[in-house]
């Protein structure tokens, strides 16, 4: 069917305003945080309530229309990236804090409420929301759902999906699901997980009930600076070795903190190969008492100088500098391409080296930026698109990285999700049995596959054409099963 | 087909002695930790090794045959309630620990390892496997991971589902899944957390890898004596509301103290309405601060008296009453039905004036021990199965506790699962939306539903005829969605 027939349909159970379909209104939302896969929808819709979401659903289910959700459309992986016939629907405008239970510890939410919104709102209680992406400012409480979003404090406080408590939303045919609740563990299984990071491949979230923490009395920021790269990479294992898990554990290297420096001026040592930053947080005694035991062990592993932000304001500008450490790529090269793998802390200097040596063999600048603490790298691989081949060669190069990690027991993606992105690499991570489970499971939930379509989970057909052996998954050290 | 024939299918793929037909040799199987539900085996098979679990599965898969598979059977759901035609496939003979990593503090494990093993096996290394349910010292890892199971720590520490890291297994059909990893967070659809709970109806496992945690250096442990159950209720409330997470937090009225402390001896104020048993750990300081902190506030909330236990033999003597609190039920009456209900911790003392006015009304007496800190109860409803109607009273006034804690904004089971016992309940918690969505889940998995078939899902038809209406599910609060 043409957009138009499909607009009419639309605006027969919403608003006028609440359809799309100008060219003009369209591009916008042509692409999400990762623009070199970009696409037109067919239509954008824009709900205010969840029954208008009810509505989309029940009518693009009927007319066998995709359908694709969107939060802020911050997400590095293409997961909100349109489909050609298909309906975008953009969750901006169900933004609303709908309660706040300071005794409870809980927070019910929109799913476009912006995730730091959250945070400010509870503050007047002692409270926040612990998951802090560094798109805080912008990303949304619905597309962390969808991503399971992390952040730098996902070290000692979880992902989103440790930290929400339930969900509410309409699966593609307009059935209401109500997952998990204010208690611990739940009855069945556990669908609520489940959702959590399916992005946008089972259901549309409505609903969000997120739990919040007091906020703790103190917090100090430690910033380190290393001579070697491998020994900053030593002292993150080093650090959780000691049995202490900081708030938070994030290190960059030369390439980043030169890349940050001149227009953040955090104060970041630009003689040092890597810095690390590492955050301690709870009452005056412990942080007093864990401070120490870090610098203890930074110092051991070889630290040349630590300093300890002295004020909120100094604490605040060593993190703007990390926070802002991908769009500061802009200022080295004209695109940058972020990838988000997952290692044990242990190999953390053994992929730097492999990314170093990757660097000249496909002629691509490479910073580092990483929640070292989780082991989950964040390499960030600079290149020009206007270049012919620079893309691919950028492309091939976040490939590699992956697939390295998957060798070293990790993961293609901590946080940032499959979208599209990851396809090919979704390939080498599982065998085609545990594909199959994805599929089966999506199938679940979508029978005729409109949720999100071509998204997350590939196709045989694909993996075959890329052609990669899968390499063990490295979940669990020395496979002995044989695969089937 | 028969027994026989059966047996000899498997006696074709596995050790003779790996196949138990001998009606003696079958009716240790006949029943879990719930004896009221009890059901023969059609077979028993005790596999060695993954491989000959995959054989078993791809016969009975072959056959059509339903597969039950049981851990230690400690579970009190009936979860590992046998099936009349079916084959019980028990663990207990895959109970190695295949390794033991202390730089990535994980312990890969056989289902069969029971629980306390994992914690002795670790401790040469300053490690330990945090989950601690009561029945730690038989319960697998392989039924921990079915039946998601918690223990007295999980307040602080989580449950199975925040403590391993990844699982392997095969489906029904033989396909051979690997879940979850060493790092946090994985690419695609969360199918671990999914496993996590499923009750044995989507795979079966025959790999752990579960987290070790560093043994905390010092553990302290308080009792506190209140002469209303009130109070006790609310010092629960308030210790957290305080901004506390104790290790533990755990609470037994007076029934339950007087039940243990005869052959216990662990010292229990049996003048007390209810104790509290609140522990703290961590390092000296921060314990010595915690411990402080609790007393103030359990104090304030009315604690008469206050014990602190001097030395680690009292602290276990203190805590052994709680775990024998079950058995200790024998005591009182021939029987007792142990219930395992959620609610905010808030109504504590609403449940607990409701308990009381059931049991007037089922002329059953109830002992109330709980993990308090978390809101999970577990009323232990005494009752003597030779007696008439006794058994069917409790049953009823069973599933009317749970139904108030739906109703509460909690859920029919905290930790010990649905199996065959909460089926009705499980009608109240969740919409038939809701239901035909975990239907769906099964059958992704497992399309001719021939593992542990009957459990955790009912029927549409049995949840008509239970007749109940479904309250709201609680999950999240004040419902303003309609329902399909």
């Amino acid at each position: 069917m043409t957009s138009a027939d499909l607009a009419a349909e639309l605006r027969a159970v919403l608003p006028t305003d609440c359809v799309l379909s100008q060219d003009e209104e369209l591009r916008p939302y042509e692409c999400d945080g990762l623009p070199v896969f970009r696409q037109r929808p067919a239509l954008v819709v824009l709900p205010r309530d969840a029954q208008q979401v009810r509505q989309v659903l029940l009518t693009c289910n009927r007319l066998k229309v995709p359908v694709v959700a969107r939060g802020s459309g911050t997400g590095l992986s293409g997961g909100a990236t349109p489909h050609a016939h298909g309906v975008l629907l953009s969750c901006a405008r169900m933004n609303r804090i709908l309660a706040i239970d300071p005794k409870g510890r809980t927070a019910r939410l929109e799913p476009g409420v912006p995730n730091l919104r959250v945070s400010e709102a509870a503050a007047v209680h002692g409270l926040y929301y612990a998951p802090d992406p560094s798109s805080q400012v912008a990303c949304s409480i619905g597309g962390n759902v969808a991503e399971n979003s992390g952040g730098v404090h996902c070290l000692k406080y979880g992902l989103t999906v440790h930290n929400v408590l339930g969900v509410r939303g309409f699966t593609m045919d307009g059935a209401a699901l109500e997952l998990g609740g204010c208690v611990a563990d739940g009855p069945g299984l556990d669908l609520l997980a489940l959702t959590i990071g399916s992005e946008g491949l089972l259901m549309v979230v409505t609903e969000v009930t997120v739990k919040l923490l007091p906020r703790p009395p103190c917090v100090r920021l430690v910033m380190a600076s290393f001579a070697e790269v491998h020994h900053a990479a030593d002292a993150v294992a080093a650090v959780i070795a000691a049995g202490i898990i900081p708030a938070a554990m994030e290190m960059m290297d030369r390439k980043a903190t030169a890349a940050v420096e001149p227009f953040v001026q955090a104060g970041y040592d630009l003689s040092a190969a890597a810095i690390l930053l590492v955050e301690a947080d709870g009452t005056d005694e412990e942080v007093a008492e864990q401070v120490a035991e870090i610098e203890a062990v930074l110092r051991k592993c070889g630290a040349s100088t630590l300093r300890v932000a002295s004020s909120a304001a100094e604490r605040a500008l060593f993190w703007s500098g990390r926070k802002n450490a991908f769009p500061a790529a802009g200022r080295l090269a004209p695109d940058y391409y972020c990838m988000d793998g997952t290692i044990p802390r242990r190999h953390v200097g053994k992929v730097l080296d492999a990314i170093a040596a990757m660097e000249l063999r496909y002629g691509l600048s490479c910073m580092n930026v990483f929640h070292a603490g989780d082991g989950n790298l964040h390499p960030v691989i600079l290149f020009d698109a206007n270049e012919t081949g620079s893309w691919e060669r950028a492309d091939r190069f976040g490939a590699e990285i992956l697939e390295l990690c998957v060798q070293l027991g990790g993961t293609i993606t901590g946080e940032h999700g499959v979208g599209v992105e990851k396809l090919n690499s979704m390939c080498v991570q599982f065998s085609s049995a545990e594909r199959a489970a994805f599929e089966a499971v999506k199938e679940a939930f979508d029978p005729a596959g409109l949720l999100n379509p071509g998204k997350v989970i590939p196709t045989l057909a694909r993996c075959a054409e890329y052609g990669r052996m899968r390499v063990h998954g490295g979940a669990l050290p020395h496979a002995d099963l044989p695969r089937f």
